[in-house]
């Protein structure tokens, strides 16, 4: 088995290092939500933007909720279907939110939010209003219960009687990939691309 | 606004049809889990692999799950902070999954689920024994119950004051990229790349 689960701190912190989209699972009316949204986080707390869990967290306070940070690297492909996987890397963070109402707070998380999604743009773009931090919904949690899953390397039927079967058996890379910048239509024509998105 | 829910079947089908990771949430405890999985779908099913889920619904059998499948399109850079954002197609399906134990229809559900990470994958490689098919936990979710949510476009604040500011907009677009197949180090030389990876 080359899937497993990992207990280093460094394994945590290096999943959530990748990536910027989060699935964010809460309990509404009994029924589970699973939502997509951001995240950003410091040494102790992981922030995300979240709507609809904020709304099930008003009417059911102290509840907990599931994030969960995966990244897809490759398709396993073996000699037996049900040797077929998946590599990746996931993170679940468990707890019960705290939902970020001081001004300063708010900066902070949005800033590790943005950055975590493009880095430089903080300094760049114009910073929230007293009014939009206001309208912000962020939630706080802590990364003290948090869990993580990785899988990588080749198929594992390699030295099963599968083997001898002679069929090709491998992995499928697979990675989010930037492109090119592309302008706002409304972009006046003027506006350079700034250094940190070159 | 350029993110909006879509009530189409066929937007449901278009998210469904890319990709291969679901995000599937379950209720263990009263607490959300929320974990990553592979799925696959007909015209009026989804099936999931839940090992996770199907623990859980052991204990708590009709108890409804959350099946989120996420894109992520592009980062969405406006002039302001606020009105940053993500580009993304996702699809919320809902309901209280089947746990499948027919042989043929568990065979067919990892067809689907093969042939949805990697078409062709099917037919090249052995097939589950019977075995292995009864230690394959698999699970069936109605498509009746779904939403869709898009948001794709440049950022919102094209015709807001802050187009003044001067600063650069626009859209860095991310997608998911497939790499060239890497051989099993374990696999014998003379075995070719099968054409359907090619």
């Amino acid at each position: 088995m080359k899937e497993k689960g990992r207990t280093d701190r460094a394994d945590l912190d290096a999943v959530l290092a990748s990536g910027f989209v989060c699935h964010l699972g809460v309990v509404v009316d009994g029924t589970p939500v699973v939502v997509p949204t951001v995240y950003g986080a410091t040494a102790d707390t992981l922030y995300v933007h979240g709507s609809v869990a904020a709304r099930s967290l008003t009417s059911a306070p102290e509840q907990a909720v599931c994030v969960t940070v995966t990244h897809v690297d490759g398709i396993v492909l073996a000699r037996s279907l049900f040797e077929h996987s998946i590599n990746y890397r996931s993170a679940m963070i468990y707890g019960v939110p705290r939902r970020v109402t001081d001004p300063e707070e708010t900066l902070a998380g949005l800033r590790l939010i943005a950055e975590q999604a493009q880095p430089g743009q903080w300094d760049y773009a114009r910073r929230p209003s007293r009014k939009e931090l206001a309208a912000t919904t962020l939630l706080a949690l802590s990364l003290q219960e948090a869990s993580v899953k990785v899988r990588t390397g080749p198929p594992d039927d390699g030295d099963s009687p599968d083997a001898a079967l002679g069929l090709w058996a491998g992995v499928v890379p697979v990675s989010l990939v930037r492109g090119t910048p592309v302008p706002d239509p409304a972009l006046a024509p003027d506006i350079p691309l700034p250094r940190h998105l070159g």
